[in-house]
């Protein structure tokens, strides 16, 4: 396994210290491009809504060192392709999106080794008029927010897909005991709790994108893998959120062969229940403050046993482990 | 028309100023109390997501100029009414649920004249599993969210309801052009373009609460009340976002009796047309940019001739003219 | 006292209601224009950075009821005309770059009898380099954010000024206790607590403009009501924060005569006591967790007795009351 | 060079894929436990003010797979831990305070390997009283929020200090020109235009922790580092973000022996100068727009020439390349 290119020191490297102060990994680009793309090839429009951001790697040195910008595709040219992509080719899935984007960068510049693109997605409904969905006017939903990541490393492509901001709970069904209990040990076993978590989901799509990822249809795959998730939070019995994530990993991989691997990284966020004691009243599992700060996090990854783990398709996904 | 309350000097006010610096309209409480509420009688709970604040107004004068605390009923103390009260009367709708929390404040304590009780309400829907709702497992929908603002003034009561973050889109059917041109003005007409805002729409029951509202359903008039927003905005052919404003409140009135006034307060969210024709591209409509800041903002109020305001229900809403 | 103009319905108003929907109090224009102002007339450069936002009123209705744009400043117009000012007649101090701006509007179209003028002004220091002040590189300093209102209504003109965001602590001197107790009160009596807010502050200048706040430096007076502000909250033995505030709005009132009234909201930031009993320890007030909500929140206007107040001058400020 | 360790995969890894689903890298604790520390043994008290999460890695598997949470040192205990030792063993550097709670839980539990232990500090300056700081009475200084990131592998441990939300700006001394022009390139050169940017910045300190990194001053040496930082921004003439990035970098390094590598992370804040031709007038570098998105996204490393880098002590630092 290799380590990730954007940890790497070249391999030139002396083996001591030499006193000399050198550039190491970087990248750079343009971030958060916000794009709407409507299609209106018939009366029935459609809406794609993106936050798109590039980001280059390759042969920058000069520009850090001496300030010579003669390779330094500017960021304001990376923003502008965004937008010129969009008419051209049109957006249909956000990882086709940038797959395209980025090779073109790659493929453009010969000093240009790969880069970092990502995008989120928001979604929209149509509103509904007299029971049908309308032509061209739509509501945003805030339900989850897609996203995605695709990295670009010479010949190799790596893609992760993924929701965030995507908020569930269970009103019962979850418990937290057997924990060890030591000096600083005060919280007080439960079976019955409230279990709520901001899901931030990641998976990454097999393969090093030398087909193309050919005959993947990323929409479908993301809409059954986000199903996927909802249901399996829906249906695990939960003995700890850490539980709950794993099976839902698992049921995502089980389910579907295109996923290598997945991390999820999942707020606990705490619902305490009521002390109505003092007002002469009880509380069975009804009155809960939600907290803000802190709360409990959990992040896991949940692989496929013997397949290799590419680190470089996660590097610098944020507060991943 | 009475001026408002919280803006009132005393009716023993001096002709000329004095010298001396004294106390005006003030208010304290607890805000922002965060509230899940599940009713679990049957296996389907029901799940209530508010976050409340809890706000009183009356003779609190020896507090501010003497540190005499002997009338201050405590935030805290404010803040487990509000969970006991949760218990005690479930929540039913986020109207009812101030107005029951208020009316005890003002009758517990003598020296509470009034105040002010404010909710949101998140939405949740029940995660889908097998095809069916699930019976304790929720999603939530961040598509809008419901408010509140409550105020007593002795016996008087006035319920706003509203709704905010609803953002709406149009990708066609909008127009502006035909507005003034002076040395400042550089925009070009146009008769299409992408009409898009994210509400903020609030509207006053009629009445004084001298009736308890009776008879009133909150949940359905303002599921009714949303539904008419949308449509109209929908249906509304626009060329101006101050004209699909008006409509909306219009058609809001007209559709809905128990309503007596209708603010909207409303960005106008640009999406500007890329310019592609550097690239040897036409751009027909079809890829914008989102732009934050600046943005356009309109607000207006749309009245009922002849029935008079109530400029003590609007105090201290947010930014609404 | 005249009733706040953007509440009144018009003098024709019908003494019953008439079915008819009609247009109310409304105003427009566009909000948030970032505007950063260098001034560089010697090799000291000067910064000022600002959040200005314009909303007209005056005669709209026909844009609201039939979509008639012809008496519609563009909102791309007035922002505009917030930059050319700022070049014709830099900044000088946001109340009299706003007072210009909305004068120019009230001046320039018959139609617009007033509106509303807002900015923020964001601080920067000059970056220390070998123990001088840089001549054109700057740091911003975050420890409060400067806020103005401007609204003309015809010919008077009202000013506010405030600062935002100033976050304040006394980690001794404050105590609370002698509050009523109800069924519903579990708070404890403190005479040493931590006591911190996050300072809004409002004043609003005397005077009506006609004079155009003739000697007026509101550069001077707000850096010097900032430091009395501080300095009160500083030096206050604290009884209640409602106390703490009333005693900053009178300091202020006492020292600053061309303050009128002075309105202050101020969440009491909880800092809880940890229970470090459990594990064997004490905390003679040492640790705490800065919870984030509820919080307390208070409010209250500080008076000249005898001076009458400026609703208009107030309406549509934020939260207060 | 190891590959991170929670990137790894087992040694007793299969070499092909078994169809089994497993769990790979995770972690676990409590986010965001805000802590105020006051220090109160004389009368002129000190604050501390910090966010600390803390965070688990270690033989964690059986509570994925079966929910057996007979290791899961709960991430409430986690939170109480914090408090008591900022107790026990004040703050004194954020650093050293993370150093000594990350290697209590490896000590404490023989199936705790490490773990990663975060925190925010938030700078608190002395609020003055007729020329003289007031002994208990603060306002925050909002201009930058000090960060860390310490790491437990075992023996080894990593120290990552930084700060963040440090908003600097030259007003002229920078240009940017020289850059490759392709079908998408739009942007004029310049010799003279506003450089802005809300610094990142993370250093890793040298040395494996083994010596408990001895002799080290960690407050010391930030704010010698951070003012380095700052003065380097101030004194480079730009020809390019990064040039000014990489200079920082360097300037560190060679003034701070105890540093191994800097990363920093720096958004293009954009200042677009407003054309004001429409309007007949110039505009020499006068007025500008501060835009939001898109921006520029500058991202580099640092190093000394043949000094390894650490890839376990930046994982799941978000953002960093």
């Amino acid at each position: 396994m290799a380590a990730p290119t954007t940890e790497s020191t070249p391999s030139t490297e002396p083996a001591t210290p030499t006193g000399r102060i050198v550039l190491g990994a970087n990248q750079y680009g343009k971030a958060e491009c916000r794009l709407v793309r409507i299609t209106r090839d018939t009366p029935v429009h459609r809406i794609e809504d993106l936050n798109v951001s590039s980001q280059l790697r390759g042969d920058f040195t000069a520009c850090h060192t001496d300030g010579d910008n003669s390779k330094v595709v500017a960021t304001d040219t990376q923003k502008n392709t965004v937008y010129a992509f969009a008419k051209e080719y049109g957006v249909g899935a956000p990882e086709e999106f940038l797959l395209t984007l980025g090779r073109h960068f790659v493929e453009s510049f010969v000093w240009v080794s790969g880069g970092r693109w990502e995008a989120e997605q928001f979604a929209w409904e149509r509103i509904v008029v007299n029971g049908q969905p309308h032509d061209h006017a739509f509501v945003r939903s805030g339900r989850a927010t897609r996203t995605t990541v695709v990295q670009i490393d010479g010949d190799e492509s790596f893609v992760l897909s993924g929701i965030k901001d995507c908020v569930v709970l269970k009103s019962t069904g979850s418990e937290f005991h057997g924990f060890p209990r030591d000096r600083f040990t005060t919280l007080a076993e439960t079976d019955d709790r409230i279990l709520a978590t901001s899901v931030t989901a990641w998976w990454r799509y097999g393969g090093d994108g030398s087909d193309g990822f050919a005959g993947l249809d990323f929409n479908a795959s993301h809409a059954a893998i986000e199903a996927t998730l909802l249901e399996t939070f829906a249906g695990v019995h939960s003995l700890a959120l850490q539980q709950t994530i794993f099976e839902a990993g698992k049921a995502i991989l089980e389910a579907h062969p295109e996923v290598a691997e997945v991390k999820m990284s999942c707020p606990n966020k705490h619902h305490f229940l009521v002390d109505l004691t003092p007002f002469g009243m009880e509380n069975p599992n009804e009155v809960f403050v939600a907290a803000d700060r802190p709360y409990g996090l959990i992040q896991a990854t949940i692989q496929r046993e013997g397949l290799p783990g590419a680190p470089r398709a996660w590097a610098t996904v944020p507060g991943f482990c």
